[in-house]
């Protein structure tokens, strides 16, 4: 039903089979067979995976009819990161704001540690 | 079908209606009946667009019966943008290699530039 660009790309992303195979590009080229073998599959269920990933253009095909490796193409994955760029200060925010958090339960500890060995001069003294 | 938390993430962005949701909760909290505004669509639908969000974790909804603003939850994207993060170096090198190619063209294009002009010159000397 999605026919625009970035949602074909994250429908194809959201399949584990379909990282994995992607995962296994980024060492090079591959025939079907070996892209099968990691995975417990059949070569056509693993084919119709690489139909959705060919479709959204995340890889392509050699042409040779019996030999036809998949490499990665990585452009519509520059798309989705780019999509992404946006929220980064969202998350990045929280994580100020845990550091923030964090930040201040040390310096709590630390002045308890403080009080704790004056706390103990005061007793020694 | 999809279980593991990456893939319920990208399914989740694969529709353009909840990406714009996400988009609208960059500029703070709404309920639903103000996220439904920009759309022609019914409540009904957003509805189920936003109980697909937060099943994904990526936003999260108050407790109050009548009011129940939704608030954008980054951690899913950062984790999304982990996953892209392995994949940057193969859009990175195709944009080294156009640059490359453009470099070339343009010295390619220099060099003939100075070409004529050195013809020009030999005809005019």
């Amino acid at each position: 039903m999605t026919t625009d660009t970035l949602s074909t790309t994250f429908a194809a992303l959201a399949d584990p089979t379909r990282r994995a195979i992607l995962a296994r590009l980024t060492s090079g080229e591959a025939s079907v067979t070996e892209l099968a073998q990691p995975f417990e599959m059949t070569l056509p269920a693993v084919s119709k995976h690489l139909k959705v990933l060919e479709r959204a253009g995340l890889i392509a095909r050699g042409r040779e009819a019996q030999w036809r490796p998949c490499r990665l193409k990585a452009g519509p994955l520059k798309d989705a990161d780019d999509w992404l760029e946006r929220y980064r200060r969202f998350w990045e925010e929280s994580f100020d704001r845990l550091d923030e958090y964090l930040g201040e339960i040390q310096k709590r500890e630390k002045k308890q540690g403080h009080n704790t060995s004056q706390e103990k001069e005061d007793k020694d003294g």
